[in-house]
């Protein structure tokens, strides 16, 4: 269902010969038809961040979208004024379109970073979906499948709240450091919900979800994540809940992207507990999730806790306190070290679910944090040796 | 010739049954026959540091040592007091041998981490190798091959100075990531030189070479690089010579290791220049030097300098000032991106070398700093999958 799951949505997604691949769809349109307009959004901190990322980041500052407008095949990054002007000539016709203010379109781009646009690709797309927008089911589908990349499968969520609902889709699937990948996400909502209150429940969201597939929060050039509100269920939700459902929906997102990371065979949650604070446990989680080698073992099935204590022992002293010699690990449920050392007979690990749970136990307080990461393999390698530049 | 090139020292590597592999030598005694007993060290930086680690650094903290023992096959890493205890006994049996001071012999291991040695195994290693202590040039080259693990090769170095001589044997091969591997370095010298003057010259040395084959700056729980002087040459070195030598010895031994990184099929000098600051220039050389995209793109033959840009573009402004507009990348000589925009075509970049040399241009400044790694692999997954925990 992806983003027409929401009220007051309507979307497409066409084959417009941006991409490479033939026969692959590959611009997307989602478009609020109110009667709210509002809208929020978190984007890339890469100070490289491409010209669809500026465009967006100023299009949004006044609180309202009517529409997005997205296409694979290209990246728009490192293109300079020309490829800023791109971007804006997509918003201006998708605008003209839909009869709205060009400022009210937000435009995200992925693909290979370093070169310009197909331009009148592009704006014919614009013209193919604007066409075909429909608040059906499909469409909502087709939308996600313009945006994917190598992803191997359309990522959507579908949330009901009370008297309203949320969809979303992302793509994503080079997730293995956040910063080498590119992620789109647009999250619609029929709730009646301000700028103001979208902006809190989305930075929330993201923070504890697309940032904890992260091995040190940083992103790529056009990292984008949208929400749109619609209103049209006429339901102003309880805020507690809606921050809480978005978070929700940011979370299906992400644990999705894990789960289509370009060629892994694991998904791994890595769990640290017992820390003074939220940020201690996750800045553990994040130097653990940052080994290439516990990967690779893991890609061999391999429960390697020499390499989750080498790595946590990296994270220092002043961000996150606890003692090597009170520091337990449990892999797939089984405490391999106990106090520092070795524990129950690493043999005992049943390493063949596609799930793996790393439980890292500091000891030392109350607080915890979950990251999400896969395994290295070598299709990973496969896949990023052989994508062209 | 390694260790053995210094006057005053005898070496010997001796097969003792420690490693899993049947034939290799696993245990290596140096031995400085004086006049001077001077020794300076650098220990890794984590926090589960090997219990030979704890005994070496307690035993160097006087300036001085009579005697290294060295093994493969085990790191006695997160063993807990029991391996605390035979880090002492190891040291202890040497010392018998030597007739010197227990707190005079350093202790190092390398190998799997979180079991115990077979210590009666490693204390019969010491007996042989003391047996077969020589000064000869195969001596230095069996010391080395003892502490190989993942190693193809030993790696040493020679450095004349001006009437003294340098001698050096390193260890390591996974150092794709420091903190993920165990580096062992004994450096040995026949200047007359004090343990102060020594530590400042190992720190110099090794924060320009084995801490800029590093992508954090993390070590392994095992990294230990020992410098002994003996004075036998009866030379007191002119010391900004002797500081410029020790970095080179530092610098090449750092440089086999990334020749020799497990699985790698090129080596990858990442130079960034026209920074602010030298510590500028290498922060934004660390975060190129982490990306996994661009170590796959460089194992695939891909001069992918957008995977260059998008990690460049992590480093925060407050850690290295840049308009992303004014920097220029060049790979192997050919400026392919310009100003942040492409620049000449990528096609005409030759990456069949097995060099590749990424230059960055910040053109904010004057200083500048190399970072060396290496390409990401399918065999470097292989060895890492299959390397037992």
């Amino acid at each position: 269902m992806s983003v027409t799951y929401a009220q007051g949505f309507r979307a497409a997604g066409v084959e417009a010969g941006v991409s490479a691949i033939a026969g692959k769809k590959d611009v997307a349109m989602v478009v609020n038809d109110g009667p709210l307009k509002s809208a929020a959004g978190v984007f890339t901190a890469n100070r490289f961040c491409a010209a669809p990322v500026q465009w967006s980041r100023a299009a949004i500052a006044d609180g309202g979208l009517s529409a997005v407008i997205l296409n694979s095949g290209g990246a728009n990054a490192c293109t300079g004024q020309a490829g800023f002007d791109q971007s804006l000539a997509t918003a201006q016709e998708t605008a003209s379109l839909l009869g709205c203010p060009t400022e009210d379109v937000a435009v995200c781009s992925t693909g290979l970073i370093g070169e310009l646009l197909p331009l009148p690709k592009i704006l014919d797309g614009a013209h193919r979906a604007f066409a075909v927008l429909s608040a059906d089911e499909q469409s909502g589908i087709d939308a996600c499948r313009a945006i994917m990349t190598t992803d191997t499968t359309p990522k959507t969520v579908t949330i009901d709240g009370s008297g309203y609902r949320i969809g979303g889709m992302v793509k994503g699937s080079g997730m293995i450091a956040p910063q080498l990948a590119t992620m789109l996400c647009v999250i619609t909502t029929d709730a009646s919900v301000s700028a103001g209150a979208l902006q809190a429940a989305l930075t929330y969201g993201v923070d504890t979800s697309f940032n904890r597939i992260s091995v040190d929060g940083c992103m790529s050039t056009n990292d984008t994540v949208l929400v749109l509100a619609s209103g049209a269920s006429g339901v102003e939700p309880d805020p507690d809940e809606f921050n809480r459902l978005i978070a929700q929906a940011c979370a299906g997102l992400s644990r999705q992207i894990i789960g289509d990371a370009e060629g892994s065979s694991h998904d791994v949650r890595i769990r640290v507990a017992g820390a003074q604070s939220e940020d201690a446990a996750l800045a553990c989680a994040r130097a653990v999730a940052a080994s290439n080698l516990l990967k690779c073992a893991i890609y061999g099935n391999d429960p390697n806790w020499g390499r989750v204590i080498s790595s946590l022992g990296t994270v220092p002293e002043s961000t996150a306190a606890f003692d090597p010699q009170q520091v337990n690990v449990e892999i797939n449920g089984v405490r391999i070290c106990d106090g520092g050392k070795p524990g129950i007979d690493r043999a005992k690990v049943d390493m063949t679910p596609r799930e793996v749970h790393i439980d890292i136990d500091l000891n030392v307080g109350e607080e915890q944090a979950d990251v999400w990461t896969d395994d290295l393999t070598v299709d990973y390698v496969h896949i990023n040796a052989d994508y062209e530049s």
